[in-house]
């Protein structure tokens, strides 16, 4: 029998609804699951158990607060929740306390949402990890920045978390431990209350078990009226878009994707190989640029008074390259991805949507680095909305997604696509 | 003989750097000022005299810090800093700590810049004021949002000041109250530990009292080298862009206008008069759908734990107007102004900039309002940088400005011209 933790947000939400389910029991459901994989998956900073418990209560003793009714979810700890700190993965911000939510967190609330929880972030939301396992295998990398987050949803301990993504750090770590994850068009969703890396391309972060949860969640966020996916969609028109990368990808994910690619098109989908120009090789190094330059400006306060409390990896990476590009290089990169995204259009055609890697394969073994963030970062510097369903078991036993990449600005079209391809990967 | 309050920032840092002046003396005579004329302006929520005079010792004893060394500043306090607290001219907020700078302000302190305190800002930088009065004539509002900023820099108590803009919460204060106000092209200068408003519309504003210290300080918040203003510019051409809201201004306010552009002409500037297409008629009203869309969005959680903390401007105003909006109507307005920027280079035609009215007149008496805002909120709306200039004195004996406009992403060029015609006006 399924127990409450491992439905989706949506399909909880509908259980408690119909009142074959308590926020109460769904809530305790999802704390024994912490309970019980917590020790050995280290994916939350801290736990909100006795405020999660009341909160349940309270909203099973009231009248439906929204769609997220009863839905338990985790915050990563770069975003300001006014109950408990937020310390940004680092040591500077230890027991910080904000009086406020960030809007995306007051907006999950309101809809009736029940945090469990903060989850750990690299410092920063940058490279230097926290101490969180995956939990398909306890020795490898959840992946980052928004490691806790994705590790606590793949995990099952929570159905729905939020994240961030400023280079690859949701849709790398949603898919190497088995979970949705989608960043949406830059823009769309905004970031009052969380901090920010690199203005220019953080957005968001959504952490899911379903494409409907993540459909669910945009809505509540965007603070427009919840309307579900569609029943049946089109067959879709799909590009497979193997990007400059393909040689850096583990054989066995290559040909896992091209034989994705071969039933999508058995079920029926138009698929075509999608070149990209030759220009787009070049998109990795522009991302390096403005998402240092961008994040050294950004951090300023903590460059110049906390120096020490920095990790090494931070000052000799990120900010050892942002303090050494120049104004010049930086508006140089700047331009160059603007181009880039105006030859977007072409890159598509016809197709509506993409499909593509979202790493190079397996979470990696070990702890202390975060997996291969190329394949996420193209589509970051590219302002498309990206999105990571859990398609494929690697060699190793371990999940890895299809990244799926719709045109900028039509977020909603690719979520009614993306079901499409996933119902078919996952049958 | 000049006080050294009097001096520009760039003015005060050349005599700083020729050793003809001390930061001790400059933040001294800050001071002086400060004391003499704040208890009837009242533009600090709280000063820091101590920390100020002990960071000038420092700076006196130092090596040269950077483009502002020794130059005082103040702070809207919707910008947050780590060494006194910050809220956002709300109740709700009485006496919060963040432990982190905004980007900004640690930026203007690596440059060597003095914090001299936070500056009065209404309400969550919206309609409701504080107590500021304008330090020309303190029967009058200063204008708002950034009141506090707009009358420090305009009664000389600091040279420089950090304001927002998210309608006409810069252009408008600094007009009335006599001082320089730009607000940059949108998205180019971050607003990494500022509240958000709403964020598809907001700007970090700059207030100081010359076209040069403008140059200077947005070079240090790029985090750019310094480079100033050309001496010599060509005479621009200029477009005269009265705006459907031309039948709003005062008359007298009209006339100045009007023999301005005989002045420049007069000197040699080529200037044409610019009609919008009609559909910029329509700018204000999907200016209000997104602010209102947005704001709402982002103070979830003020509207759901503080709602009698809320003054009634704000519930009645921004608040309803909100709530009140269906998506669509937010959805259509974010596309109508899309739309009407895309149509921004055929407005300008071959004009290097456009003069237009920064507000309807003088500072209207009573501190109740903070002014009229739409001859500022249509340029907000279309992403284009401003600034507004000290150009007249109304029939009351108050400054006026005049508001100049450039092409999006063209804030240096606007700049350059701008001097070009200040100058003009000037003398």
């Amino acid at each position: 029998m399924t127990q409450p933790h491992e439905l989706t947000a949506s399909e909880a939400a509908r259980e408690i609804d119909a009142g074959r389910l308590t926020a109460t029991a769904l809530v305790e459901s999802c704390l024994e699951r912490i309970a019980e994989r917590e020790p050995e998956v280290q994916a939350w900073v801290r736990l909100a158990a006795g405020p999660a418990r009341a909160r349940a209560k309270q909203l099973d003793a009231g009248a439906r607060r929204g769609a997220l009714h009863g839905v338990p979810f985790g915050v990563k700890d770069i975003i300001e929740t006014f109950d408990m700190p937020t310390e940004y993965g680092s040591p500077i911000y230890t027991g910080t306390q904000t009086r406020n939510d960030a809007a995306c967190v007051a907006l999950m609330r309101e809809a009736g949402g029940v945090l469990m929880g903060k989850t750990v972030t690299t410092e920063f939301a940058n490279m230097h990890p926290g101490n969180t396992r995956n939990p398909h295998d306890t020795r490898r990398t959840p992946g980052g920045s928004s490691s806790g987050s994705a590790a606590a949803v793949g995990a099952s301990m929570v159905p729905l978390a939020l994240g961030t993504q400023t280079t690859a750090s949701t849709i790398r770590p949603a898919s190497y431990c088995g979970a949705v994850g989608y960043r949406p068009t830059w823009g769309d969703i905004r970031l009052s209350g969380v901090r920010e890396a690199a203005g220019s391309l953080d957005t968001l972060g959504l952490i899911t078990r379903s494409i409907d949860d993540v459909a669910l969640l945009r809505d509540v966020l965007l603070g427009r009226p919840v309307e579900p996916l569609p029943a049946e969609v089109r067959k879709p028109r799909i590009g497979f878009c193997r990007t400059h990368l393909w040689s850096q990808i583990e054989p066995s994910t290559a040909v896992l994707l091209e034989d994705a690619v071969k039933r999508l098109a058995a079920a029926g989908a138009v698929v075509e190989d999608i070149t990209m120009p030759a220009g787009f090789a070049h998109v990795l190094d522009a991302h390096r640029w403005v998402s240092s330059f961008e994040f050294t400006r950004n951090f300023r306060h903590e460059i110049v008074n906390h120096w020490e409390q920095l990790s090494t990896t931070l000052r000799e990476g990120r900010l050892k390259d942002g303090l050494g590009c120049s104004w010049e290089r930086y508006v140089e990169a700047q331009h160059f991805l603007a181009g880039l995204r105006a030859e977007l259009p072409g890159v598509f055609g016809d197709c509506d949507l993409l499909l593509t890697a979202p790493c190079d394969g397996e979470a990696p073994i070990g702890i202390r680095t975060t997996g291969n963030p190329y394949f996420s970062a193209i589509w970051t510097a590219l302002y498309v909305p990206c999105l990571t369903v859990p398609a494929f078991t690697g060699p190793n036993g371990m999940p890895i997604g299809a990244q799926l990449i719709g045109r900028p600005g039509h977020d909603r079209a690719l979520l009614d696509a993306a079901r499409w391809v996933h119902d078919r990967l996952k049958g």
